[in-house]
């Protein structure tokens, strides 16, 4: 949104510890401190700035309600199966089932891909103009690359690099590169 | 909230038609149709009720943000563990693996409840006084009734007993047991 933050870095020790805890009760990251205001969640981190500053939801209230809709479909719609996906690759691939099982796990996430694309069509962005939830979908889509399911979807994939090839991404993306790799 | 509704039941065969995917992407309910506004996601249509009507949103900015906090938690940190349980005991009950991977997916659901249950501790509700956020908690919990999980965190199963003692609540569920029972 063009405004001053610091970054706070936390190790994965430091996750389950009180301090962190205090911030997240799960123990996970994101969290975001503002004078005297602590919130924990992307989707409740997004809206909240969206609220602040202009240009993540829309003006109009029904549209705003609809950005928010989406904002929510990104994180308890399409992302679950893609969770279970990371889950199923990293968490189970030593199991005797994991070999098996993968293909359902897949074809849940193109469930929701198929769905997605269908609704998206050739249209730029989920709702008339680019807000909140298509920085959201994006962000949860992203974590689909590597496994090649995106690529399934062509109008998704251009979806995902148009959000990608925003210049405040790139802002964003490269500051936080610099904050990891310093 | 007080207010007149009416509700429009939904077959199964009619999720995946046009005319409600035009309504809801993904083919599930709930929807909320009001004035040329049509929204899906349980999440943003319980947000939208709560800054129309009083009760569910706290009126201080910090308190709200916080309650949105919360809606989120439920959606995206307590819920999914919980739809992958349901997952594996309904879709996954007959496969090769699903006794033994059963208790790897309990173990992942305790976790989530071990940290809510550690946050909200002697309290009532999660952030002082009942909000959004413990009406979707409350709400997402109680899927796990029939697990017999959440009785091992007896504060957990404290809290969505007195979710489900609300007037409003006891109102709520039975108006919709009527309407689909009639």
């Amino acid at each position: 949104m063009g405004q001053p933050y610091e970054v706070r870095l936390v190790s994965f020790r430091a996750l389950k510890e009180p301090a962190h805890l205090a911030l997240h009760p799960f123990g996970q990251i994101p969290t975001y401190e503002e004078d005297g205001l602590a919130l924990f969640e992307t989707g409740a981190i997004v809206l909240h700035i969206g609220e602040r500053y202009a240009g993540l939801l829309p003006g109009d209230p029904h549209a705003r309600a609809r950005a928010i809709a989406w904002v929510f479909a990104s994180v308890n719609t399409v992302e679950p199966p893609i969770l279970e996906l990371v889950t199923a690759k990293i968490f189970e691939a030593g199991k005797s089932w994991a070999k098996e099982r993968l293909p359902l796990v897949e074809d849940r996430v193109r469930e929701r891909l198929k769905q997605l694309s269908a609704h998206l069509g050739d249209a730029d962005w989920l709702d008339s103009s680019f807000n909140a939830g298509d920085l959201m979908m994006v962000s949860v889509l992203l974590r689909l690359r590597s496994s090649g399911l995106l690529d399934e979807y062509p109008n998704l994939a251009a979806y995902v690099a148009r959000g990608e090839a925003r210049p405040a991404y790139k802002r964003a993306f490269a500051a936080q590169l610099a904050v990891n790799t310093r």
